[in-house]
Parts: structure tokens; C-alpha cells; sequence
């Protein structure tokens, strides 16, 4: 789905709302950008903050109507679920704590949900909306941002196919520097992040570590039985673990290891995977996203790039750029914002409508889970069983 | 001017129209999704193609009412300019022959103008252009993308602040693969741009080597006075010149050398260019446009990164995304539509209203000039002066 | 200590015997050339193979004196022991199971050795080592390659200067690819390399798991406390542990990961380290091993390069081209052997002779200590204590 | 041929003399440490300097025997060519200028000769040269170093195997800094390097550009038939061209460009070239000689390594070390004196006993007729015919 092409011939458009993404609110403003490449979705209600004249002015600027420029999101929901022309789907942009709340809502007025991950803060919660969601078999989808990028898409497409053999050992790294600098001077987001009340029951693990385990489930279709993880707090003054390294069984056979880290200097958003197969070991990471490297056994490495037509078809329909021409960041949240538009054409079938598995509310779950099992782990100093979900 | 910022609080937009861009096109498809990016103007009126059909079709699908749907830009620009609420500025992306007299005619109609490089096909044509221009200050702006990079921004701050010392030489290489490939194979962009009535008096000069020359002009600050160039064509079935070489020298007594080609496998878009000073060298390539390298006598290495702290004020004020999470080719071009804004906010005084030189009428000039000298220099075998333009 | 300056003035000359090392001994051909880099060591006995003939052959190619020229390392500890003008310095480059009992004898003998690591296959020999070694100050030294690359000792030297800071996680990995291709035509290094009679109590980790734990230990001058390993076999065929992580605490304060496997495809002799501190983030890889990597918090990424005025003084002393020319693997083995005859000039005060630390019998053990408290912990699922030595 | 191998069995080995190479004369220590690895040469005579005093301490120090240590090369041509064991190769080492006298008199005296590049310093002694050696078809070779890199040795035979198809475009670069520091700290090597009557027409053309050369033509099997040289000079104080751009037309239908410089900071020895032909490019650098990198049109790039399964036989010949445990400038050197030694071997013959072409006086005079003829160009500032040699 070419970001490009969607303007001629004109595809069908949803109406969404969003909840949380006043000024100030800086993934907000990513998820709109992301939209308005996207181009399927006009933003037309909303509830952007908890205090009412930030409300006012971003319903404002961003051309909501009076009507539905909401000052809080249970308002939203009732509203939205009485009129004829309801938004189609509801956009959950707030912290951590705030997710849980305005997504069962929703759900429960029957209106689809994208809710930023993690998902909420404990799996009794996750599974709950499960059952909302199954209930009506409404959308619901969890922002997990790099499986949109379509090197990655080709990375699993490459392993499925069997490019590298049988997978052998899973590593992925999720490096970042923000909390090692000067304590006093972070910000907003820092700080709700180092709260247990409002992030969640782990830190690095939840922020940035459950991106990095839905990616090693998303490449190898295999799923976490057990796992050893050691959660460490490095920087005092941060409430929670900020580093983190998790051992993991697959139900495949693979092993794998994941390191995740919020104050390591020099890493801006250090995502990197490396997948060990019997044939070959196929590399990415975020920074450097437009190419995937495949190494092999002996023989000369391949570089494939975005947009070369040597590309897997799942890689190739998130295309929208020719090679050379890069995309990035954005493009990625855009890819999935069209993967969205395309499920929601769907209705009731969403699940049949993508060729690339959506991260739904089980994925969002299994990254709940995460959290909880390695502080078990970690305060066991031992493996503990992932639960089947 | 961040792409992500511009939506709270809502600046002020305005109302564009598109000459080109029916089905097909594929550039105004990348100009329509910056438009997007950018969030400051709002289509509202085209004349997308000479082909009636192709123009109402497109012109639906991108929600512009049927009265602003034109079948050609003559009527485009007379409507509009009797219009209480005409449009505020023209984007050509029309094929290159087609840009003369579309321009002309929104600038004799008072009408700022955005224009695809290269500017038009001959030096009188882009005099002429200025002449109206100038009558009236109106804006007139020509999309040298990759002026809009936030780390060649950064480039050119630092060469200016004198980081890398006085300037010694400047290299820059524009290669492209498009042309090597099977020519029976090759699609319509492919066929004008190798016939002279269309394309201009060059072929990878014209496409790609204005580019590398401006880029040289817009980093040092220095102005060709002299050029000698090689003009080659390699592939038979082309009907113009794809492998260029070109000395130059500056104004500033900096040197220069500029690759420039079309059927080169495996340079997807290749420009990158390498300024050598008498302190250090700094280097940046497009498919990387992330980092700048700038490496100096004897010392580390430094790579300077878009969207961290030490980033020059020109950059910065280009950034949208925090380093980390990149931004690429779409976001480099919303750069320069957000310029464009800004400049247009200045009306008559839009000169003043942007701290990095926008590329007007005279940069447009001087690439045209660029494809006429260098034949001269070719077919003689030597140097030839550069007209001060 | 540059290889090139050892020539004009001549340095002092050791003579030296090699355990080991007959045809199709291929570490040992890399010993010798490496000696013959290093330019001060005369080969002038030796016992090169357990077979007559090889042995023979070996030492007339080598130009070993036929009266020199050993049938076992026991005739000639005994017989160079015996001479007026005895082998300075004996070189065990025998499998891992046969380090033991020449590097007894050499020591009973007060001969000094040089020996491949690991040292021995048990904490007990290794121990025993140190006992005849410490009665005699004899210098003993394990050659642990990759501390002779000089951009390796610059990390050192910058870590311990300061300059990222307090070390917050040090992660290494070591992977290669060997082991993945087909196993029956696996070589006989092989092929005894996955025998426990052997190459040890472990497979990957007492092959190139010391190693990278050996470099821990000494960029950081931090020592290994407790750790927690997994050892995994995923080569059915091969008898030991091919891939393993080992979780570790030291006693600065620094956790650390290691990784090493040995059915990597891809992966020729990939060992990488990555060191996070408090300021900054320092990255080396073996395969690239010219340049230092220093990515600092929120600035430009810091590119050191061997050879340049900006070298710490400990890995200044280590260079011998300059930048640009590069240096690689069998230069940093003659490093070691440049340290080696540095050492030996001081004779019994042999360890005050060198600015970098050598890695003695106390490195072996721990090196082997490795091995062991690995399989412990890998079998109990936990973490275990790691003896002080 | 590999370094290691050399060993056992012996191979034949050679007596060498060496002219040039007393304390200080950096290079000449570069090539003893590469006939050290090379293991084929014994250095048993020598004129090593001017200065008797150094002459005579070199001699001691390298284990040359009194009567061998000649206080000038005219005696040691005329004692060497009069004894029973004279030496079987002279190796030239001195600067430029004061290549001819000694390659004359050793021709005369039908000893073989290995002269540092350029040859001399004008093409009718280089033709002299080549008169001599032609009478006794006497072996001489120039040590252009960056031939005898595996991995160039691969793409000249991927290149030949058209795996890039017909060459369109040559490019190539060397750029170095040491120019561009401080001009009042530079060595001896850089005052006469700058001295037209010591470095003979040109200066950075003939430092680096005769390599840069060397390498288009030892590559494509392409012979330069007429070239446009612009030489500049940006380093006041020293005496030549310092910055040079060069284009070319060769006898095959390819095109070239060639840049060097000598004060372009940050470039330590930044030799690099990119081939491209119909089907793909074909990238090499000096600083990373370990890969080589294919990039292809539309598909995935390759980046074949020194030591793996798939390289080309003439590459594979040359490699003595596996991937992974990198080689580098001392072992391309030592690559290139074991094919002198193979050469040798050949006697007369010596022309067919390698299967990768030796830089012979051909080469050495063409390298000489690139400074004249650049010479030329630049002052007429247009196209000048190559000769035919």
C-alpha cells in the first residue's frame, strides 16, 4: 500500500478521533503526521487533554469541530457512539496508565481502537479488552511502529521463505540515551516513565523492550515459552529498571536474547536485530532502515534494499518511494496507518484483510507479559514460564 | 520549522494549485504527499494533465471542486487570478519543456509559483521569467530537494562558520541506474528525458547534474565563473548525453568536480558530494542523509547527526523527528514546503523571510545555464566562461 | 613498540623453541609469521609434532638445526635446559588437551613459555602452572590476540582515563560461522575442538568465549564477581556447547553479556564489544579493527583511528604504519610478541617491564575458571559465584 | 601464494641487496617487514645511504656482512656482479631521482631490480631502462603496493569474467592530508616530494596518481589513450601540483576520471575507484581492503571478502589469512615479493610465471608518461594523445 498511489484513484476514507495529543504531546504529533501521509483518515473529533483549554486550542488548530472537540474521553465515547456519523476509530495516544480506560470505552461503544503500545500496565487489564474486543470481533490494533517498516516486512517474509535455513538464535538490542543524561532537566515523559503507578510495572522493559520482543515474534512466527530476565537500575533517581537483559526459549526450538537499555549514551533509537539461521544471519536495525543484510555461510553478503525489485512481496506492497529515494520514520507509522485503513474496509473480517500479521490485542498482551514474567524472573534470579495467550 | 509542530498551534495556510499530476505522475504523487507533510497549503485547484479524462479524474480523487478542475493551465491561470479567493501559489510538475509557459503565465497573472527543476530549457526563457518576476516581487520558488536535508543545511553552516577552514575543493557525484537497464523496458519519464525538444540541451546534466551543481553553489556560497565538461552518452538508444564530467572554479577560488550519471547499476539516487578545506573535509550522501561526516587533519573523525544537540541553528530549525527516529527524502522536500510557507507569510518581502537562500529564479537560471555552457565547453574540448547570472 | 623500528638499531634477539606446529598446523604458521614481524626472535628449536616424520620435515624447513630439532617437547625441555645457550623462551601452539604438560615441563625446567590460550582444561593444572611459575618469577604468557590491536589498547586507555564516564554495561559478542557448514567436512580442528577430552569443559566458550571475556576484563580493569551462563548445543554433531550467553557482575559495579556461538553464518571471526558508560558508549570490532568508536550523549559520534596524533600514549606505542596504511591481525599478534621480548629483556622483573598489562597465568586460569563456572551455572539454571584468583 | 604456507616445506629462497633504507627512510622499513613476512628473501647486502655512517649502522643492524655493507651502490653493483653468490635481486628504495642511476647499473650488471614507483623521472630514462632490461630479458619490477591486495586482485578478475559487464565509466581517487598540516613541520620526505628536481615533473600525479592509474589499467586490461589534465597547486609552499583531476579515455571504449591530492585533510590514504559497467559497479577502498563491493541494477549488492569460498582464483592464490582475521598493507606488500620470488623462479622466463601481471618497466614508464603528458594537458588546458608504449 504505496503511500503515493492512494490519492489517484481516490480510496475510501475513515473518520477517526484522538484521545490524548494536546500541545506538547509529542508522539501525538508523529501519529498526525503519519495520518496525513497515510491519507485515509481525517482527524474529526477528539479529546486531546485532561485540562480543558489545551483541549480547546488543539481541537482548534486542528480544525475539529466545536461539537466534537471533546474535554474528556468517556464524553467522546457516548457521543460518538450516538451519532450517525460516528468516527470509525479511536486513536490512543496517552501515558501508559491512561490506556486502559478510554480503549474499554470504546470498545465497549463498539468503535475500533489503535491504541500506542504498551498496551496497558497489567495482563488482567489486557485481557479484558480481549474479551470486549472478541465479543463483537471489533478492530483493534497496537502501534508496534518498526514492524512497518518494509525491510523488516522482508526480513520476515525472507525467513518464512526459509532464505536462512532453520533459525538457530534470536538477538535484538534496544538501546537508548535519554535517561543518561542530566536527571533535572528531563522532561514530562521521563518522568511519568521512571513511575510505576503510571508506566507500568518495569521501565526499560516496558518502554522500549516490548517493541523489541513483538519484533523477534514478528520475524520468526515463533512464540516466547519461558524466559530469564535481569532487570537492573543503573541511574538512581529513575524509579524503575533502566537496563535490562532478557534470555527467551521459542516455541520453535530458537533460542534468543534481548538487550534493552534507556541511558546508554551515543544510542538515539538503537533498535538492531541479528537472526542466526542454519544458512544464513539476516541484520537490521532502525537507523539505518532502507536495507536488510544477509550474511551466509561463506559465500559473498547481500544488502537488499527498499524498493529494489528483488524485494518479497509483503515487503514490496509497503512501498512507496523507489530505491535511493529514502524513507524512514514516518513512512513506517504511515505504512501501518494504511494497513489500519485497509482492515477497517474489511468491517467484522479485518483479520482476513492483510497479508502482514496486525499487531492486534493479543500482541499487546504478550508485551503485558513481558513486563510481568521478567520482574518474576528477575526477582527469582531464574527462568520462569511464559503463559500461553 | 518542524513539520510536527505546525499543527498546534495552526499557522496560517494557503491555497495551492498544481499544473501536472494526473495519474501517473509520479513526482506530483511525492509533492502532494510533502504537501501533506508539510501541513501549511491546501489543494484546491489543478489542471493535472493535457488529457481531459486524466485531469477530472484526478482532479475528484484529490477533492478539488469540479469549478477549480481545469482542463488546462491557460484557463487555470486566468480563472483563478479572477478569483476573490485565488489560489496563493502555482506548483508546476509538469515534464520539463512544459514549464516555460505555465509559469509565465501565473506570473503575468500575479501568481508565486513553485517550479520542478530543471527550471526551463533555455537561458532566455529563464531571463524572461525573471523579468516578470522581478516586476512584481512575486515568489517564485524552484524544488531543489536536496537543499532541503536538515545535515546539508548543517553542511552549509558549518563550511560558512568555518569549520572546515577555506575552502580547497569540492566533489559531487550524481549517479543514477535507471538508464542501464533494458531500454525497450523503459517508461515514459524515461523517453522524454532523452529527447532534446523535450528534456533540454542535456540529458544527465538537465535530471541530475543541476542538482550536484547547485548543491555546490548553495554549500560554499561560491559562483562558477568557468567550466569544462565532458559530455558522453553510453547508451545508444538515449538521445542525449548520460555520463557527464565537469571541471569548474569559483569565484571564491575553490575548484570543483562534478560527476553526473544516468546508467550507472547499482546508484539507486547517488549524490553525494565532499568538500575538501584547508582544515578538515566534510562529506554527506543522500541515501544516508541522516549524518555528516566531517573528518579532519589528523583527529577523530566527527559525525555530526540530524536532531542531536550540536547541530547548527540553520539545521535545526529544518529538524522535526529527535535523532534516532530518521527522516528521509519525503521530509527533506515537507522542508522546503514549510520554507515556502514561511516565505509566502513575507509576501512581497518573501527575500527576507528565511535564514537558508531559497532557490529562485537565478538558481533556476544558473542550472539552465549549466546544460548550455557545458555543451559549448564539450564540443570545443575546453574551458568556458560562466555567465554571471 | 613499532614492528618497523626494530630493525635500525638492532634490538636484542631471543631464541626461541615451538611446541607444535608441523604441517597443517595452521595456527602455528600465523605464530611464525608473526614472529617474524615482531623481528626479535630467532626459531631455533622445536618438537613440531608427535609424528617423526612431520617433525623432521618441519624443522629442516625451518632451518632447525638437526641436533634441535625434537622428536617430543620432553626431550627437548630436557635437552635445552641442558645447553649453555638454551631456547630463551619455548612456544606451546599445541591442541588445548596438550598445553599442559609442556608448559609443566618448560617451567620445571625455568624455561619461560608463551602458550595459546585456553591455557589448560582445568583450574587445578592451570593452578599448578602458576605454583612452578611464581617459584621462579619465570614469565609465562597467554596469547590472547586481540589485546594487541592497538585501537583495543586505546579503548582501555580511554576507559580508564575517563572518558566515557563510569562503565554502566559491557556487552561482547563472538560469533563465527565454522561450525554451521557441513559437518563431515569439518577439519580435525574441528573435529577435537567439539571432543571434552580434549578441548575442555566447554565448546564455544573456552574457544573464543575467553577471548571476549578476557577483553572485558581488561578494557575495564574490572574482574568478573558471579555470572550466569547458558550453554547451548544447537550442532547435533558436534559434542560440546556451540552457542552461549553468559550474564555477568563485576566487582566495579558493571553487569555485563557475552555471546558467543560457533555456527554463526555470516559470521568469519566476529568478535565486538561494546562498552556503555555514564558519558559515553565505545565500540570495536575485530573485523574492522582500525578505528574506535566513541558515540557521546546527545553530540557527534567520535571516529578514532589508529595511527593519528589523537592515539592514547599506550596505543601509540603499539603502531607501526600510519594511518591510512592499514594494519590487521598478524600485526596484532606481532605486538604481542614485540611485548613479549620487551617483557623478556626485564628478565625475573619481567612484569614491570610493560605499560600494558600481559596476559599471564592468571589471565589462563581465568580463562578457564570461565569454562567451568559456566557449565555450573548452565546446569543449576542460576547464578554462581565466580572465585577470586 | 600465502604468507603462511611459505614455511613447510621451504620454498627456494633469494638473496637480496637493498639500495636506500638507512635510519629514518621510512618506507624502506615497510619493505623489509614485507620481505620478513614473505618469508622468500634474505637480505645479505646493501647500500644502505649516503652517509657512510648510516650506511654502515644500517648494515650492522640488518645482519649484513662488512664486505656486503657498500658505502654507494656503484660498488656494490660492480662487487655484487663479480662474485659467485651475488644477489639475485636488487631492491630500490631511495627517493625519486635517484631511482635511474642504481636500476642502470644493477640492468647493466644483469641483476634483477624491484624499484619503488614512479619508475624515474622522465620517460627517456625510463625507455633506457627498458632497453637494458630487454636485451637479457632481465626480471624488474615496480612495486605498485595496492596490486597486490587480494581483493583488487578480485575485481580485476571479476571484471575480466564480465561479471560487471562492458566497462562505461573508471573512477578512481587517492587523496591524502599531509600536506595540509602545519607546512613548517613537514619531514624530509615532504620537502623533496615538493622539489621538481628531486620528484621529477609532477607532484601529488606522481606520488599517488601513477597508482591511481596503474590500478584503472591493471583492472580493466584498458589502455589510456588521450587525457585532460588540470594540475593545481593550493599549498603555496610547496613547490608542485598538489591537487590534480585527470580525465581519460582508454582503448577498450571506457572513460576515466581520476582525483588525487595530497592536502585534502581527513584522508589518510584514501585510495578508492568505482568501475561501472553495463550489469554492475564494482567499489574498492584502501582503508576497508577487506570487501569488495558489487552493486548490481535493481538487485541485491554483494560484498564478496577476502578468504571466503567465492572469490576468484587469482584472488584466492594470494589470500593467506581466512576471512575474518584480516589482512592488510604489509601483507599486500608481502603478496607482491612472493610473487617476485615465483617470478624469479622463471629465470628468463619470469614474464610466465604468474597469472596476475607484474608491474614491469612498461608499467613504470607509463606511470612516468602520466606526469609528462598531464603536464602538457594542464598547461594547454585541453586534450593530449597517450603514447603508445
Amino acid at each position: 500500500m504505496s503511500l503515493l498511489t492512494s490519492d489517484i484513484p481516490r480510496k475510501r476514507r475513515f473518520r477517526a478521533g484522538m484521545v490524548g495529543g494536546g500541545r506538547g504531546a509529542f508522539f501525538a504529533g508523529i501519529h498526525r503526521a503519519a495520518l496525513r501521509l497515510a491519507n485515509r483518515f481525517d482527524l474529526v473529533a477528539g479529546a486531546f487533554s485532561s485540562d480543558p483549554q489545551t483541549c480547546l486550542e488543539a481541537g482548534e488548530a486542528l480544525g475539529i469541530s466545536a461539537q466534537r472537540n471533546y474535554l474528556n474521553f468517556r464524553d467522546m465515547a457516548s457521543a460518538e457512539a450516538a451519532r450517525d456519523d460516528p468516527i470509525d476509530v479511536a486513536i490512543v495516544v496517552t501515558p501508559n496508565h491512561l490506556h486502559f480506560e478510554p480503549c474499554k470505552l470504546f470498545l465497549e461503544a463498539g468503535i475500533p481502537v489503535i491504541c500506542d503500545k504498551p498496551l496497558v500496565n497489567s495482563s488482567d487489564e489486557a485481557r479484558e479488552l480481549q474479551r470486549l474486543a472478541e465479543a463483537n470481533d471489533t478492530f483493534f490494533a497496537v502501534t508496534y511502529t518498526y514492524t512497518g517498516y518494509p525491510m523488516v516486512r522482508d526480513a520476515r517474509a525472507r525467513i518464512r521463505a526459509g532464505e536462512i535455513g532453520q533459525i538457530r538464535f534470536m538477538y535484538v538490542e534496544y538501546l537508548l540515551e535519554w535517561l543518561a543524561g542530566d536527571s533535572s532537566k528531563l522532561g514530562k515523559g521521563a518522568v511519568w516513565r521512571g513511575d510505576p503507578s503510571k508506566a507500568g510495572p518495569t521501565g526499560a522493559l516496558g518502554d522500549v523492550g516490548t517493541h523489541a520482543f513483538n519484533i523477534l515474534e514478528f520475524l520468526s512466527g515463533q512464540r516466547c515459552t519461558a524466559l530469564s530476565a535481569t532487570l537492573m537500575q543503573t541511574v538512581a533517581s529513575f524509579g524503575l529498571d533502566d537496563t535490562d537483559v532478557v534470555q527467551m526459549e521459542f516455541d520453535g526450538g530458537a533460542n534468543g536474547l534481548l538487550w534493552a537499555a534507556l541511558a546508554a549514551p551515543g544510542h538515539r533509537n538503537g533498535l538492531r536485530f541479528k537472526i542466526v539461521g542454519t544458512k544464513a544471519t539476516i541484520e537490521w536495525q532502525q537507523e539505518a532502515p532502507e536495507t536488510l543484510h544477509v550474511s551466509r555461510l561463506g559465500e559473498a553478503d547481500l544488502i537488499y534494499r527498499r524498493g529494489q525489485r528483488d524485494l518479497t512481496a509483503e515487503a514490496a506492497i509497503s512501498v512507496s518511494l523507489p530505491a535511493g529515494n529514502p524513507e524512514a520514520y514516518l513512512e513506517a507509522l504511515a505504512v501501518l496507518y494504511c494497513d489500519y485503513a485497509t482492515a477497517l474496509e474489511g468491517g467484522r473480517n479485518w483479520r482476513e484483510a492483510l497479508s502482514v500479521p496486525l499487531a492486534d490485542l493479543n500482541e499487546g498482551l504478550r508485551g503485558v507479559l513481558l513486563s510481568e514474567v521478567s520482574v518474576r524472573s528477575s526477582s527469582l534470579r531464574s527462568w520462569v514460564p511464559f503463559p500461553v495467550s
